[in-house]
């Protein structure tokens, strides 16, 4: 044990900062806490009806001194003193507009409760116009800055929702010197960074959110930024043309962060990455394995090599990034954007009758009612799930499109609805749900077939996340549909395991990601093998799905007056 | 009083027997009486997981002479001396194999149990594969005997389901001389007639299910049902080639029937018809407009001119039958095979979670469970209704297409499934089911097209039963829909008061059958007249739902493996 160095993986989610200590050299976990973030946690700052979510910068500081403060405290007394190294990961893109000194607004007495100073959280959509209007100007620039992050932008990405705060916020204008994606101000922050031109930009964050290409020599030139609005004048020479990627050392701890955190100042600080990008390294990813992070949505990441990649821009993905997961590879990103929701979703549909009817009978108590309704609800996906898995695939007569929450990859659309055809009188909720569990799964075909069309090897699956590890029945339809095999990863925090992987590489444990993955990697907890009748069965129903999917989506029937509710 | 006179209409309905004794005069009601079939109460016969569905002659016989006998027990004394007439409507196609002298097999011992020789109820569906025989035969046949039924033969129609339990059953095929309907059989009964041969046979029924028609010289030729399968043979000699209006009184009462019923011998019998066909009289139908009976499913009645009708056919409807409904006119009969079964299917899906999950709790005592269970469960399409209608027609963003139980008009297919589309995850059960209303409104408006689009002019819509009466949100929608004014019959028996009006025709108080709803008509409780703004969405909404259906139906979307379990 005298010889042992540790590392710490922090993963940022949307509700939780995350600590994990780890034994450097075997992976082994030593302990690991997780903490709230507490204004976000009363709902402070946000207007879910305008899809506006915002966070705090103190919510990330100070979740982050308590987790990892509480983490080391479960650890053998001398841990701390070997700690050798520190990455995080967070959510993204998720940014926020700085002054000067690199500082979020909201850290300025002035704009301490100012939204429009905050983090713009990744499902922040308050910026739909703008997203709109830079793939509007994009389409008509000479070179096409979207043509790396599959050729759409979304609202959801840093340039939108920068423009949105400035536009939509004089207030803040005259202090916002440039912006800082979450994942790239924790490294600052930690190593004494103070100025906005000197921070280490993440080559995950800048290559698949903010139009950063080596090509047109970084971010989007400033004619086109000025185009888009002459308020983002001057913003792209406070920023940066270099960026990293994740095995970088950004510095060591300043003595205030190390005396606060409770470590030596000799500890190393990774470059930042995204979470999804960060859990799959922490899964073990390698060339060919399509890695899915899978909870509400699925985030989904691969690795190509240059020679496989080539010159290749692969059409309607999310993006494609050199060095954004595996420094010396292309790093590939995809996803759907409803996936665990959809299940929730129906769930949320049944459920109607006890909160709308049940809720109001006055024949039990209100305490007893309403463990009745919870226990009730509770049990609605799991028992709909052991119903569904026993309806023989052949007897699967409902059909669903997967499109509830519109469609990220391939293609992204907003507009698109989902579809549940074939039904007759006999449909069952677990016949229902048993459809929309293969819709899911065929709308991850369309993305590895996407993938498969242009060149990309993939010969299995690796599935990391709540629903790999809680549904069986999920991941063997997934496998069936696929006609892959699909490894899930034992560890519940693939994403602070590949962070603390990064942090092992950036103090100089390892040479290469790679080895980081094959000493520290916690393996596999379980393996799913396609059953080929199920996947016959599947094949000619995938083809029903995909010409379903095109009726819907070309026959103008979503469009006129017939538009769902502004999100 | 002293000079008034009475009629009694009866209604046989899919699970009992009505009696209401009705001022002939006037159209007062005097009592009625409801009996259930205490054999098909038990379940005896039936078997739904093959879709049997078979009654015995003898609930028919018991329940007609407790619902008379109730009825006029709580008439004033002296009603029953001065009744003068009484007529029938009957579920159907209702067939039954009879011996020589008409009786029912199922009432001689050797098949008392043997529901082969039992009336084979409207919504049996064992004859499916007959009624494709037929189907394919007719289409090679120099004539097309189903021109007239809308062009296609359904597995509920008198031939296939006699050719069917011949087919199934060597056993009765000795004794099987003839076929009769039930709502020629009680007529029959009750006035002596014996002889298969001597049977007034209503024109309703031979008309719109046995490919009767006066231009072929009755029923279908001798050699077309041999060719159908030799087990035919002989039958058609054996049944009629003349039918009867309802207008026409097939005797008196015998001794016996008088005796048993607490009636003179003198009374009246009228040829009988099926229920919703007698059911638009008693609603007061008049030409122009579309009268439909509105539960499970609909049944939509029409009457057009001789003028109107010149020689067309209209294609994809259920039949159209000089005389089926008022003597003198052609009666036109459509419909939708889903309509509040559509909503029930609904409701099932919404209680599965108190079906499944919260039977099982052991908080609550089992009474109080059940209570709960029933409670909500009972209050989900109310509460449904009451939610739905307060979305403004402009927010409706689901299209469903109403084929959950397949298609009857116009084109009858039992290929068809339902779809719902325009599905995100803010589609809730209210939402969910606001689009399954408009649904079954926009199938009506399908088959109002047809009648237009064949020149059968409708300048409003009469609604009769529990739906026209309960459920304004669905009425005022399909008002809406339909763009025209509906008027729901006030009378929720319609059906017998309709058979009264025949009884008193029958017995010469009125010359015709419009004179006798004129005199007697209940009138009607409530009339909705649509919404030009509503309209003009749904308008609109309507074209998407056609070429929703349209895909769905051609795109061999429900072929291949993607079938559903048999019905």
């Amino acid at each position: 044990m005298d010889n042992d160095r540790f590392v710490i993986g922090i993963d940022y989610g949307t509700d939780s900062c995350r600590a994990v200590v780890v034994n450097a050299s075997t992976g082994e976990e030593l302990a690991s806490a997780v903490k709230y973030y507490s204004r976000w946690a009363e709902g402070k700052y946000c207007d879910p009806g305008k899809n506006q979510y915002r966070q705090h910068p103190l919510d990330y500081i100070e979740s982050l001194e308590d987790a990892i403060r509480e983490s080391l405290s479960g650890c053998p007394s001398g841990t701390a003193e070997n700690v050798v190294g520190i990455a995080f990961d967070t959510t993204g893109s998720t940014p926020v507009l700085t002054d000067e000194n690199g500082t979020p607004l909201a850290l300025l007495p002035e704009f301490a409760e100012n939204p429009n100073a905050m983090f713009v959280l990744w499902k922040d959509h308050t910026a739909i116009e703008e997203a709109a209007e830079i793939n509007e100007l994009a389409r008509k620039w000479e070179i096409d800055y979207t043509a790396y992050e599959g050729g759409i932008y979304s609202s959801e990405w840093v340039w939108a929702k920068m423009l949105h705060v400035l536009r939509a916020d004089k207030s803040i204008r005259t202090k916002a010197y440039a912006w800082i994606e979450h994942c790239d101000w924790l490294p600052a922050v930690l190593t004494g960074v103070v100025k906005s031109e000197e921070v280490y930009r993440s080559r995950c964050a800048a290559g698949h959110k903010a139009m950063w290409h080596e090509k047109w020599g970084g971010l989007p030139g400033e004619e086109f930024l000025t185009a888009l609005d002459p308020l983002l004048a001057g913003f792209r020479g406070h920023l940066f043309s270099e960026t990293f990627t994740t095995d970088v050392k950004v510095g060591t701890l300043t003595k205030e962060w190390a005396d606060r955190l409770g470590l030596p100042e000799t500890v190393a600080v990774a470059v930042g990455a995204f979470d999804c990008h960060t859990g799959a390294v922490g899964a073990e990813i390698t060339p060919k394995a399509f890695v899915r992070v899978i909870g509400t949505s699925t985030c989904d990441i691969m690795v190509s090599s240059y020679e496989e990649m080539g010159d290749k821009l692969i059409p309607g993905i999310c993006g494609q990034v050199d060095g954004s997961v595996i420094p010396g590879m292309i790093g590939l990103e995809a996803g759907q954007s409803g996936f665990g929701d959809i299940y929730a979703w129906f769930k949320r549909v049944l459920e109607w009758p006890l909160e709308n009817i049940l809720s109001q009978t006055t024949l039990i108590d209100e305490a007893t009612k309403a463990k009745l309704i919870k226990d009730t609800a509770d049990q609605i996906i799991p028992i709909l799930s052991e119903e569904a898995a026993k309806i023989p695939a052949r007897e699967s007569t409902i059909l669903a499109v997967d499109w509830m929450n519109g469609r990220r990859t391939p293609d992204a659309s907003q507009a698109v609805k989902g579809t549940i055809t074939g039904l007759n009188l006999a449909s069952s909720a677990p016949l229902i749900f048993r459809a929309l569990v293969e819709a899911t799964a065929f709308g991850s075909k369309a993305i590895v077939d996407r993938f498969l069309e242009n060149g990309i090897e993939i010969n299995s699956v690796i599935g990391i996340g709540g629903i790999s590890l809680k549904s069986p029945f999920v991941m063997q339809t997934l496998s069936d549909v696929l006609n892959m095999p699909i490894k899930v990863a034992k560890s519940e925090q693939a994403c602070a395991f590949g962070a603390s992987m990064f942090a092992a590489v950036a103090a100089g444990m390892y040479e290469k990601v790679e080895d980081a993955q094959k000493a520290m990697g916690q393996g596999f907890a379980n393996e799913y093998f396609p059953d080929e009748a199920n996947h016959l069965i599947y094949k000619e129903l995938y083809g029903k799905y995909i010409a379903l999917g095109r009726f819907t989506e070309n026959s103008a029937i979503f469009a006129g007056n017939f538009n769902s509710p502004s999100l």
